[in-house]
């Protein structure tokens, strides 16, 4: 018989948010641990195991989990390891599937990276459903992807396909990217990418902004939004060069894939005409001519609290049916219809 | 009952060739009409049944064919469609599949892109066999690009995805490239793209060149080949420019699908060592650090001559199994298993 809920892990640099998810994308119940408080992945594993042991009691849905799925930094599909995270304390190859499933007396668990994640989550229960090609970009601290062809993620041979915030958008004195190379889309059009537009604007320029009053060094994304809101120039100049390349980059991302829509996600997508009318400018002027006006820019429809426990619980799905395949390959039997 | 051959059909600007092909990739025979003798299309159909009625008769073929697949420039799989194409004399909209379907008495008939053509071509009979995932890049006389994922060619949501050759290589000061925009990889990585970059070079430098002995405005890719074989010093400069931004454009597709291979076909992917050694260190010198050493750089394994009909032909077999499905949808009848 198959059992109603899903659980959905979120393993962020700060916190590990997991929810209990039904079918219809409900978020039943939800909590968090500290992700770095172990140094030791085991003793990570063992809080967290208790942690969602609490919530599943507490709700009633101890013996109702069917799969569960994580989205991670760096997290790989195929072999469900972390693979060298910017951002976690447990060493570079991390077991992680392996270790959550045993400690969980072995549900079924699948791992993608949070990009991946909030794609499935988009597909499944978001402005997505329904879609059968599409791109989702997250723009946080960095940029993150996850492809859609043909109703199904692109994982790539090795697992790490969709690393589009790593397009190269400037061949010549493009900024130092954190991936080590230099005109990464990602150093220019993440919440860190915005903040270092403003330092350059404000040291290369000379004409007045409110952001001459704050410490350079100290300037955020939410700075800039703030001082463009209340109507500061070269704030607003900001998001207009920032809006310009993320436009030119998803007019070279449609050439891949043709996909009915690029859906944002993120602190910076929720900033509003700001940035949307100068990246749809910029996407609709850099087109081919064969995909002009077909191609949507959208904003998820997921709650941000509920996104990425949603977009790893969609993972959770995929999870039991894979488990679901590889007992009927050994028994034979056929598989349960949900 | 199966019939044991595909008609693979390849639409060209010049020749349009047609091939009868069985199941172990062999070209049983072949022949060609030429594309532009009828303005009219239902003119050409006719001598295209023709044409290929008399190879069907010549080799007691009349009755065993499965299916057709035609490549041609700017077929749409989706529609059976031609749309916009910019070298054939039929029109804006060539109800391509409909009436090649219609002449040959119902069989059923898919079309798509040379590119794809191409690709599926590899992937049923060449170097891409048992990848599932692998880029298809032709150089001829434009860029061209076939894109497999989960071992299913990447059509998108309107059939015009992978159009790698209009990936933006110059933001700035580009070259105007046939597609209307500027900067496109196929405006410098493509025959036409080697025979500019050798009249930029000779306007623009100063020093000798045995291309200097040319009518300027008649230089080809193929005497750039020559004088760069016979020792000619910007000539292999040419080699090297074109090589490293194909290298570069290579290491951003990587980015979206993290294919195995890339796979090139055509006259310039003929070049040997003086297209693939620049092109191979710009490619190893871009990837992104979690993508190095893993995507091969490989050559077609499909004889030229052959290739644009086998790849054609390729979705002969695919054409078939749409109609099987579509049949058993009305009957309720299983398919039978070839």
């Amino acid at each position: 018989m198959l059992k109603p809920y899903v659980l959905g892990i979120d393993i962020g640099g700060t916190n590990t948010v997991f929810g209990i998810v039904d079918a219809r994308g409900q978020v039943i119940a939800s909590d968090s641990i500290k992700t770095k408080k172990h140094t030791n992945f085991d003793d990570y594993v063992k809080e967290l195991h208790d942690g969602v042991q609490r919530l599943l009691e507490k709700n009633d849905a101890e013996d109702k989990i069917q799969g569960i799925g994580i989205g991670a930094p760096n997290a790989n599909y195929y072999t469900g390891e972390i693979l060298n995270p910017p951002n976690l304390p447990w060493g570079p190859i991390i077991p992680l599937a392996e270790k959550v499933s045993k400690a969980f007396g072995g549900i079924p668990v699948a791992v993608t990276n949070d990009a991946n994640a909030a794609a499935l989550g988009e597909m499944t229960y978001g402005a997505a459903r329904g879609m059968k090609d599409f791109i989702m970009i997250t723009l946080g601290t960095g940029v993150g992807s996850g492809i859609v062809v043909n109703g199904q993620l692109v994982y790539g041979h090795d697992g790490f396909a969709g690393e589009l915030g790593h397009l190269i958008m400037k061949r010549n004195n493009g900024r130092m990217c954190g991936c080590g190379r230099t005109g990464c889309l990602e150093a220019y059009c993440s919440a860190t990418g915005v903040a270092r537009t403003a330092r350059e604007f404000l040291e290369v320029r000379t004409e007045p902004s409110t952001l001459r009053n704050l410490q350079i060094e100290d300037i955020t994304s939410k700075d800039v939004y703030d001082a463009a809101v209340a109507g500061d120039k070269m704030a607003k100049e900001i998001f207009n060069y920032t809006g310009t390349i993320l436009g030119e980059a998803f007019a070279d991302m449609v050439t891949f894939t043709s996909p009915q829509a690029i859906i944002l996600f993120g602190g910076l997508a929720k900033s509003g005409e700001l940035l949307m009318k100068p990246l749809q400018e910029a996407f609709d002027r850099s087109l081919m001519p064969v995909f002009k006006g077909k191609t949507k820019i959208l904003l998820s429809e997921l709650k941000e609290s509920d996104a990425a426990v949603l977009g790893a619980s969609a993972l959770g799905w995929e999870a039991r049916n894979r488990f679901d395949n590889a007992v009927n390959e050994v028994t034979g039997a056929e598989p349960e219809k949900a």
